[in-house]
This record gives C-alpha cells, sequence and structure tokens, in this order.
C-alpha cells in the first residue's frame, strides 16, 4: 500500500482533545493487518537507509510502531518511558508542554556508545517529545540524526524543532493547512 | 534463540516496586536485537497456532509485542487503552488493582463480530489486567480464547484465572518460585 492509501485509512476526529484540534487517529490504521504492515515496511526501509542500529519509540504510541520497526530489521529496540516505569536508575529529561512540564526517562545502559539510534513514533506536531527524546539518547551516548514518523502535522513545525537540533525528520504522511 | 537463551535476557531487579518483589525487566530483551526477533518469532508461532484473526494489547508495555506479532502476521493490532486517551467514543471495563481500581479502554468498532483475537503481553503476573482485556474484547464482540505472555509468574497465578475465563494461556518462559 502506497503512502497515500495509508493516509486514506487515518481517521479524524474534530475537536479532540479541545474544540479546533483535529485529531489524526492511527487506531484505524493499525486496525487494518495490511495497512499496518505496509506502514512497518515503509518506516523499516527509511530506517535502513539511514543506518540505522538500534530504533527508539516513546511511550506509548510510539511503541507501537517502533517495535515493530526494530522486529523487522533485527535490531534493538530502545524504550523511552514515563517517569517511574523503569525499575532501574535511569537518566532522565523535562520538557515542556502547553501547560506544565512532562519526563521521560531512559535506561542510560541501552544504547551503547556511538550507536546509531533512529527514533520512530506515530506522529509529530510541535516535536517537543521528539526533541527531549534527542536530548536523552544522546545523554545516554547515542549517536541521533534521524527521527521517522508516519504523519506529519508540518503547520506545527515539528521537523524545524528537530532540524535545529540536526535531526533529520522522515514521514510517510502528512495533513497540511487541513 | 530458545525460550531459555530468552530467559537469560532477562534482568531481574530486586525490591522494585517495593521490598520483596523480584521485578522482571523486559527492558534488556528488547535490547538485544536478536532476543527480540526470536521472542517475537515464537509469539507468532503461537498466535497462528490459534488461528489468530487479531492481535490485542495493553497500555503501554503490551504494544511493545503486540504490535509486532500483528506485523509478522499481517494482522490488524487492537490497542486497549488507559482513560482518556482514544479519540472516540469507547466501551470501558473497571478492574480491581491491589488498592483501588483501574480501566481499560477500546474502540468498539475494532473488532468485527466473532473475529478471533488473541491477547500478546510481555508478562503475566495475577492476571487482572489480562482477565479485563478478556471482558472489553468479549463486549465488543470479540471471539477470545488465548492469551500468550513472554513471561509467566506462575505463584501468583494469572493462568487460573484466565482459565475460569476459557481463556488458555500460553507463555514462552516462567519464574516459578524464584
Amino acid at each position: 500500500m502506497s503512502p497515500a492509501e495509508l493516509k486514506a485509512l487515518i481517521r479524524t476526529v474534530p475537536d479532540f482533545p479541545k474544540p479546533g484540534i483535529q485529531f489524526r487517529d492511527i487506531t484505524t490504521l493499525i486496525s487494518h493487518g495490511a495497512g499496518l504492515a505496509a506502514s512497518i515496511e515503509h518506516l523499516a526501509d527509511h530506517a535502513r537507509a539511514k543506518g540505522a542500529q538500534a530504533i527508539a519509540g516513546m511511550e506509548a504510541r510510539g511503541f507501537i510502531f517502533g517495535t515493530a520497526v526494530a522486529v523487522r530489521l533485527g535490531l534493538p529496540f530502545i524504550p523511552i518511558r514515563k517517569p517511574g516505569k523503569l525499575p532501574i536508575p535511569t537518566i532522565g529529561v523535562e520538557y515542556a508542554l502547553e501547560y506544565g512540564t512532562d519526563r521521560l526517562e531512559m535506561d542510560p545502559e541501552a544504547v551503547s556508545q556511538g550507536q546509531r539510534v533512529v527514533i520512530v513514533d506515530d506522529l509529530i506536531a510541535t516535536g517537543g517529545t521528539a526533541e527531549a527524546a534527542v536530548k536523552l539518547l544522546r545523554q545516554a551516548g547515542a549517536h541521533v540524526s534521524d527521527a521517522l514518523f508516519v504523519i506529519d502535522l508540518p503547520d506545527l513545525g515539528g521537523a524545524e524543532l528537530l532540524g535545529k537540533a540536526d535531526v533529520n525528520v522522515t514521514k510517510l504522511i502528512d495533513f497540511e493547512g487541513d
């Protein structure tokens, strides 16, 4: 299935989580067997082309696509988690939300020095979470130059934000001005 | 890699999340590329043998193994989520925790009537979360007779609890009395 066909499987929910927001829902894509498999195949092709040695994904939706890409390529998967979930000493990074802050944590021993880690997530909006993940992975010693997304909302500037951190964004689908 | 070799990749963290609990940590398994791929291959073999038409997984760690198994078999993945995460009208089920209750939600249209859905998760302990997921999937019309886990802690009785709900438990690894 082509990216345009995959786009047709994304459900748009108006006014969620608040009025004026068009929520792009991947539930309908992942509950389509062929659509899910094709998404992973496209993402895995990109990750391979970027020289990925490991895949990282952020809790919770990033686990959906990230692990499957890692398995497809026989690579490690590095889970980046919400606070307090990992049972071992972690490293963490705080990042700003629209209201307040949030925190991501990971096992500092999950990556080796200079390992090429590619981030995979379902969607990039402002890019704040992905930027925090980049900082965290670099703090652990990873080389991070690429992040892959199923969906980009380019109006929200996420690719520009990651670009300033020397991370190149690749997406399968975008929803621009619509 | 055999299940015994996979077991050697699980990290045991003593006294997490509280004194006396031996936490079985899959982080070290999934950050081993060959171990992760072999885990998925074993789970996918079981899911195929059980006649799975879709795979369901519970947020968040269930997303790690569940999606990859679905992709391996070209099947839909049905995410079972924590409250308030899905942007559409959901069905939900409450279940008891050691202290208090929690809730799982799903899109009632994610499964078709009589569809054979196999649950995949990293670990079964008391089985309370998996039992709730079974109820929820059946409420949506799914046929659920099997649940697959990477790790079983048989001392905690999860397989018996699911057995009472006519769900058969298959695990790759167990940690019994140790």
